[in-house]
Formats: structure tokens, C-alpha cells, sequence
């Protein structure tokens, strides 16, 4: 079997099981991602990470499409992460729009990857943000991230991308949702889809204000473009547009502000998740003791449980 | 100035005062709230929790307002947990609509508390467990626990609740919504308000129809009820509803079951919560050394940094 390091040559070269490998070893993320990932890292820091993100049937699948055409004829490489539901729900739709992405899977410059979102609901997990480091180091020089919705979880995908689009449509009661979530904060783009539609110029005239409501700091004032991919109307502009936030992030100290902060939230996850473990071990003893009885019978609080723990396992 | 355990005693005996100032304690969440929780804890474990979750403009607060009616007329005392959004922008409507709950504000058997979702978007915190847990020692013999709308973070009401009731309206799309959430999965009972709009029996019809698909395990069956607030009709229904349900816990192992994994639960955020100060301290060291320029420039990986601050923290 071949090493990680080979499996990292062979992906940039273009080996595409090489790369579908590295990122299957770190789905799992078990003590091999961790060794996976610490010879990925240095390789990294190349790519321009772009998030998609919008509430289901905004079309988000049938932009990405547009956008992959639109880059690969300027001669980048680019890979997709298509990030699925975890309800059994709602996989059909979505797999619907993303077929027609999958034309695109033939062609030498582009690789597709479905992930799940386990555990995040339409999130977005380390896995993920794993698979674009992987992807960066694989020699992408794009790599786009499709998320499934418009919720708490999409925000993270600011801890990941170096370009957030929220992709709308008229019609959808976006609006609350996208307000409620935080998204208006963090997107660096705005695309109303499905132009041709009642209402659309009437939801980017809102947005547009609600923009200039926030004051948002910075020299970068989010865009608010009009697409329709069935027309095909408005793509160019919107490749453009994501263009020129990754030119604004590396001429001004912008950038560098937002890759150490993406930097130090990528190390806060790996604390968070190697301390779960450390706690998971330490309150499964705890279980086996039979403590969940003693808390029901208020024999013992969560606070004095919580200290005993912390004080068996740290120094 | 009062010890808790009096404020606790007063609060017991219906001094408002008492319970608000224990509650603004565990708002802070810092050292003094451990103290005020230890306290409280023991005393708890009478009431039944009921949350309550929807999207904005589902009228989750004017049925609370007619469950408070119903279940004073049945001579309970009540504890309401209303919580705010934290963005600004969504805080008017919600306010018009809980002031009319305000008008039991002033009823001896009736605590209304609003809280703020602070960095949990919408959700349920930490504070909130434990305001209810403050109310439950109080001894309030209900606590209804309004969430702002439906979301990931608001599926974590099912780590605080006995009872979830997800109240939908027809026209809003919610069906996307619940399911991207994953709420269908943790609703005890689904609540189908202002059932004189067209479409109403149509959503419950739906919703039966999304149970019976998923077969949920154990001898509860979700009911799917019809309420219109305006017009007064089905609430008792759906205050009984509720009250069959908290029979259905005291009276099988379920309610055992769900209490444990509650307790789980707790402790395990409390656990999260005092490790995250831990992490913050080790992290903030290594950030002012200066790591995180080193990782920029990919002279160390976050899985190796790790590794470091966890060999340096724990035994």
C-alpha cells in the first residue's frame, strides 16, 4: 500500500484515487487522519477556499456548475465538496440538482467529493475542512465547498473558506432564516439566483440595505449580484466577483487577518475533538460506576461531579 | 445581602425577586453560578419541562399564553422561559407577541423570564438549563421554555425538556425546515396552529404521514394537533396532550430513560464548558508566543500544536 506521502504525490499529479483515499482516511478521523493530515499541512496554503452556501432549491448545485465551467476555461484546477444531508429526508432533491454537477467529473481539472455532514446537520464538520487542506495540497487551486442549507451550522463554513457566497432566491423566506443565522454577517458575496423570477430585484434591494443597515466593517463591501443559471445570466459577473474577493484578501492585510483566525480556529477544533475523547473516556468510567443513578437521586450535582473529573484528569 | 440558600427558601415561597436574582447569578456563567447550581440541584427534579419550539411567526407565544390560562385554571404554578433572539433585527416582532404573555406577569403562580440565546443563535444555553433548574427548585410545577425558532440549536431543547411540542403553520414552509433539523425526530407532540388558514389539515396530514415513516421507536406516538389561538380552539386538547405525556413519563421507563440521558447530558456540558476555560488559558499562552504566525508559514500543523498543548495540560 502506498504511503502518504506517495498517495500525496500521485494526487498532484492528478491521480484522483489517490486524492478520493486521502480523504477517505480522513472521514474517519481516527489516529490515521491525524497522521494523514500532519504530512498534508505543510503542503497547504495555495488554494482559494470558496463556500457556497443558501437555503435548499436556491440552486446552489446548478451555479457551482456554471462557476466550475467559468474557471476551468481560465485554466484552474478546482475541486468540489458537495456536502449532504444526513436526514434520509431530503438526499433525494439534492442528489437531483447534483447530477447534472457530475458531468463535470469526467474532465481532467476537476474532482467531486460527496461528503456527509454527521453530527452537524447540514454543517460543517472537520472532515470537511480537512478534505480542502487535502485538496490545497493536492495542487486545487480552488476548491468549492457546497454546503446543504442556511443555518448555525453553515456559519462555520467562514472558519474554512476564504470566500463565503450566500446564494438566495425570491420567494423562500429567506430572509428570517438567513437573519436568524448569522449568515449576513459573514458572507462576502451575495447572489440572488433565479433572476427571471418575480421579486428578485426587490430581495438584493433588501439585502443591499440591510447591508448598509450592518455598516460592516472593512474596506470589502459584500456585492449583491443578480444570477439566473437557467438564462445563463449573471454567471460571468459572479465568477468575477469571487475573483475579486481573493485578489481584495491578498493585496490588503485582510487576508492575513482572516487565514490567522481560520489558523486558530482549525487548531481550537483539533483541542476540542482530542479533548471530547479525553472527556468521553474519563465520563464513561464515571457511567460504568453507575453516577447517572446518583445524579437522578440528586445524591451528587453535575458542578461537584464535573469537578471530581477535572481534577482525575488534569495536572 | 441574602446567602443563596435563602434566596432559594424565598423563592420557594413565591419571592420573585429571589428567583430573578438566582437566575441573572447563572446568567453570568461564571464561579458564582457553580456555587448557586450546587445549591439548586438537589432541590430539583419535580417539574415538568415543556418546550416549546417553531418558527417565527407560528404563534409559539400566544399558545404559551393560553397554556399559562389552562394550566393556572388547573391550579399548577408556572415558570416561562422566553428566549430572544440575539440578533437585533428579529427582536421586534417577536417582543409584540410576548407582550400579551406579559399580561400573566403579574399572576402570583407565574414567572416570566426572558433570556438571551447569547452564542448559541436562537438556541438554548446553558443559562437556560439551569434558569429552569432554578424555577423547578423554586417549586414551579411547570416550566415552559420558548425557543425562538427551528434550528440545530434548537433540536438542544430536547436535552432540557420532558416535554417538546413543535408548533407548525401551514404556508411557511417549514416541512424543509423541521427536516433539515432533524425536530421531527425529537418532537413529543406536534402542535398545528391557526387551523382556520387554508392548508392547515393538509400540514398535519404531512406530518402524520413523515411519523409513520419513521416508525418512531417506544410506545409514545407523537399526536399531530389542531389549535387556532385566535379562535380558541384545540387548546385544551393540546394542554391535555401535554399532560398525557408527562403521565406517559411518570408511568413507564421512558421517563427514566430520558431523565438519565439528561443527566448525561449536563454533565457532559458542564464538563465542555469547564474544559473550554482550560483550552482557552493553554491556547491564549501559545497565541501570544507567537504560534500562530508559525502556522501561517507552515512551520508547525494544528494536529502537532495539539499534541504539545495536550501533553502540557493533562496528567
Amino acid at each position: 500500500m502506498a504511503s502518504i506521502s506517495e498517495m500525496l504525490e500521485s494526487g498532484a499529479k492528478g491521480d484522483r484515487r489517490a486524492v478520493a483515499r486521502l480523504i477517505s482516511a480522513v472521514e474517519l478521523q481516527n489516529e490515521d487522519s491525524v497522521e494523514v493530515m500532519k504530512q498534508v499541512y505543510p503542503k497547504t496554503g495555495k488554494a482559494h477556499i470558496i463556500g457556497i452556501t443558501g437555503s435548499p432549491g436556491a440552486g446552489k448545485s446548478s451555479l457551482v456548475d456554471k462557476l466550475i465551467t467559468q474557471f476551468t476555461n481560465a485554466g484552474k484546477s478546482i475541486g468540489i465538496i458537495a456536502i449532504d444531508p444526513s436526514s434520509p429526508f431530503s438526499g433525494g432533491a439534492i442528489l437531483g440538482d447534483r447530477l447534472r454537477m457530475q458531468d463535470h467529473a469526467l474532465d481532467a481539472d476537476v474532482f467531486i467529493r460527496s461528503m456527509g455532514s454527521r453530527g452537524y446537520l447540514g454543517g460543517v464538520s472537520q472532515a470537511t475542512y480537512e478534505a480542502a487542506q487535502i485538496m490545497d495540497a493536492c495542487g486545487k487551486d480552488i476548491v468549492i465547498i457546497e454546503t446543504v442549507g442556511v443555518g448555525q451550522s453553515e456559519v462555520d463554513i467562514i472558519r474554512i473558506a476564504d470566500t463565503v457566497c450566500l446564494v438566495l432566491v425570491p420567494g423562500m423566506g429567506d430572509d428570517v432564516q438567513i437573519m436568524k443565522a448569522g449568515i449576513m454577517e459573514i458572507a462576502d458575496l451575495f447572489i440572488v439566483n433565479k433572476s427571471d423570477r418575480d421579486g428578485a430585484p426587490k430581495v438584493a434591494k433588501d439585502v443591499q440595505m440591510m447591508l448598509e443597515m450592518m455598516e460592516k466593517k472593512g474596506a470589502w463591501m459584500p456585492p449583491v449580484l443578480l444570477t439566473s443559471t437557467v438564462k445563463d445570466e449573471g454567471i460571468e459577473e459572479a465568477g468575477k466577483a469571487v475573483m475579486d474577493h481573493w485578489k481584495y484578501l491578498n493585496e490588503t492585510s485582510a487576508g492575513h487577518d482572516r487565514r490567522a483566525k481560520r489558523m486558530a480556529s482549525a487548531v481550537e477544533r483539533v483541542i476540542q475533538q482530542r479533548l471530547a475523547g479525553v472527556v468521553e473516556r474519563a465520563w464513561t468510567k464515571k457511567r460504568e460506576a453507575g453516577v447517572v443513578e446518583n445524579l437522578i437521586d440528586r445524591k451528587i450535582d453535575p458542578y461537584t461531579l464535573t469537578e471530581q473529573i477535572m481534577s482525575e484528569i488534569f495536572k
